[in-house]
């Protein structure tokens, strides 16, 4: 039973009803189906109005997560049935590479689920109650390995979200190994798949790693090394887009693991990458060896370096800002947006006339619009005249379903200088 | 002189200033360009600060728009320049076609200005006192001719826009037709060319008529016929994205003169095209056939023709939805989003599982955030999914500058139902 409240917000086409908008929920178990119905109504009698079905969290602060706007009597079906329609959305929609998301959890109407294909490794993450309940973990770990038939497939783990889901302490692991990378050993039973119990195999991180292709471009992966699912993928669209525009020197600051790097490589006369985490930037040089290209690694703060650079009067062709997220909640919002100005303007100083500015931000809490703003004011404060080429957001992999404005996170702005 | 306000705005990286927030300009003349200073200021005598040079208008609500953050000894020799980078960045960024704008006013720091290539036809615009002055016009003129050496040179006018710069009122008129399209009669004297009171050339229309392609497509214009300049512009890279989308059965809905839906009979087995106006329509089968497509052709009310299409349960896989600017000022607004949202919906019903709906607004003051939350209380009403696969805007010979919101007016999103 939620409150009006919550019932107008799924009515306006969003799948969460807070804590707070919950009237009635008595011993609904963690991670259940419930069908959700609004409390009181105009009539008298009051009657109740059915909203749909839902995943339940007894923890977490976002307590129902709709998954139909009917009642669902199997949901295992329906989760199935979701799956398969992600990946066929993959296979319409995704090309040039065999490296993306295949289930982006609410951007694909199964909110807690996420899972990425790196070739022949597939990952995956569950993040509420109801995903992580022993049968609907078979049920998706079936359906993922029916589909791709990995050779590997690891579980990450967001130590944060598990604790606010109240559920248990996991590691990364391995789920599953199959003979291709085993030199002949039995595949292991279906019962240690599933079973969130079964001790984690132990591997060298070598023994797992994987070369993907994406764009034409090759990259090592180690699906449970890295700082987060998914990098990469979300920006693979961009990575091509910024290659279309770049030319000359260009400079890639928040390199991570090089990967705008290695796409300016192709059209630009010399690269340099920039991160503050050395382990990135061996895997960056590694990649770089991969795909023969010469690009220099600066181990280096951004900022610091951005303003030692422009002081120095240093110049470039091609600038690429892509950094973390700065900001984590609202409250951080003004602090990150002028961090995005600083940035921004440190860039424009050092971009030729005509050069290309590709600035990102993947902190939900910045709008596009919000980082539009930061990159003028820069402009303002540089002299500099701004012509926007392209407002670009996500991979198409990472699908955004209008109503769920939390499934819409990365902006990636290309600009012309003049 | 301008007010805080007005320098604020100005800072802020826009480079309008309204005429309520101008608070010196004694005898300026109409079109002059003027040295913009800040009012008061905090010292004490109060010391006014120099904000840059700018057109000033003795007519409009906009009273200033600024061409360069510093006073300009030459504004002849600025405009130019301005006009070759135009040239330049559209020479660096458009592709695949021989008809684009080459001018967008704001967009290319000319305010004021507008000017359109159709293959050997360039059509201009002026929509300020100061680009209407007897030698603007010439060094316009001679600069656009200079670079393109057109078979004709036209000039559209805006009639309610000479109204508010209290210009005096002009026709669309041929200023320019050289022997190429006269059957080798001498080329007009350049005196002709920049003297607005020269009687104009009287030509049929047909006469004027040029063909030029887009994406590989070719079209018919008569740079003197048509709704307004520019038609077709502005959704080229659109046309292109929509028609990597599309397939199956597809309906354009305001078709105008056939741009979508001759993009889309390339990839769908059939395509209806629904206009309210014969005339565009007309040029539409004229488009068709020059490149060999078969099209169905509706003369109707949009509206109508989908709420009848949609309760007698017609089904396609694509649709397109590109209607005319509902929303002319803010006070539209809310009546245009009703629209938006009835021709969505009316969309959404008719789509099959898995269909493609491009859905576009040219309304500035209706945002791409309230275009998506149309679109989306319309997949709830109609329980229908939907997943946003492009969020974009208007082609890149269109180009818009940070800061400068009014620049930025197209949106068109491709969604994918489910």
């Amino acid at each position: 039973m939620v409150s009006r409240r919550g019932a107008e917000r799924i009515r306006a086409g969003h799948v969460w009803v807070y804590r707070s908008d919950v009237i009635k929920a008595e011993e609904v178990p963690p991670g259940a189906v419930v069908t959700v119905q609004e409390a009181g109504g105009r009539g008298r009698p009051p009657h109740s109005r059915t909203l749909g079905s839902a995943f339940y969290s007894t923890a977490s602060e976002i307590a129902i997560r709709m998954i139909s706007p009917k009642p669902t009597d199997n949901v295992h079906q329906l989760v199935r049935e979701r799956v398969r329609s992600a990946i066929a959305y993959r296979e319409r929609f995704v090309d040039d590479t065999n490296a993306y998301r295949v289930v982006y959890s609410e951007g694909d109407f199964l909110p807690g689920l996420i899972a990425d294909r790196y070739n022949d490794v597939l990952s995956f993450q569950v993040l509420t109650q109801a995903m992580d309940l022993p049968e609907m973990r078979e049920t998706l770990v079936a359906e993922l390995r029916r589909a791709f038939d990995p050779a590997i497939l690891v579980e990450r783990v967001d130590a944060r979200v598990r604790q606010l889901e109240q559920l248990p302490e996991k590691e990364n692991k391995v789920v599953f190994l199959d003979a291709r990378r085993r030199g002949g050993a039995p595949i292991s039973p279906p019962s240690d798949v599933a079973a969130p119990g079964a001790p984690a195999r132990q591997l060298e991180g070598s023994a797992l790693s994987t070369e993907f292709s994406m764009n034409g471009i090759r990259f090592l992966f180690d699906p449970l090394a890295g700082q987060k699912t998914g990098a990469f993928l979300d920006q693979r669209e961009n990575y091509a887009a910024a290659a279309g525009y770049a030319r000359g020197e260009a400079l890639d600051v928040f390199s991570y693991q090089g990967g705008f790097a290695l796409h300016l490589a192709r059209v630009s006369s010399k690269v340099t990458g920039v991160d503050s985490s050395r382990p990135a930037l061996e895997a960056a040089e590694q990649n770089a060896k991969l795909n023969g290209r010469e690009i220099e690694w600066i181990e280096a703060n951004a900022f610091d370096l951005l303003r030692d650079y422009s002081d120095a009067g240093r110049h470039y062709d091609t600038i690429v800002l892509d950094p973390p997220a700065f900001a984590k909640s609202r409250r951080d919002a003004p602090a990150a947006l002028r961090a995005y100005k600083e940035l921004n303007l440190r860039a424009l100083k050092m971009l030729r006339p005509g050069g290309i500015l590709v600035t990102c931000s993947c902190s939900y809490q910045v709008s596009a619009s919000d980082l539009l703003e930061a990159v003028m004011s820069a402009s303002v404060d540089s002299h500099r005249n701004l012509r926007l080429l392209e407002n670009r957001g996500q991979s198409k992999d990472h699908p955004s379903v209008p109503g769920i404005p939390e499934t819409a996170y990365l902006k990636c702005l290309i600009l012309l200088t003049s």
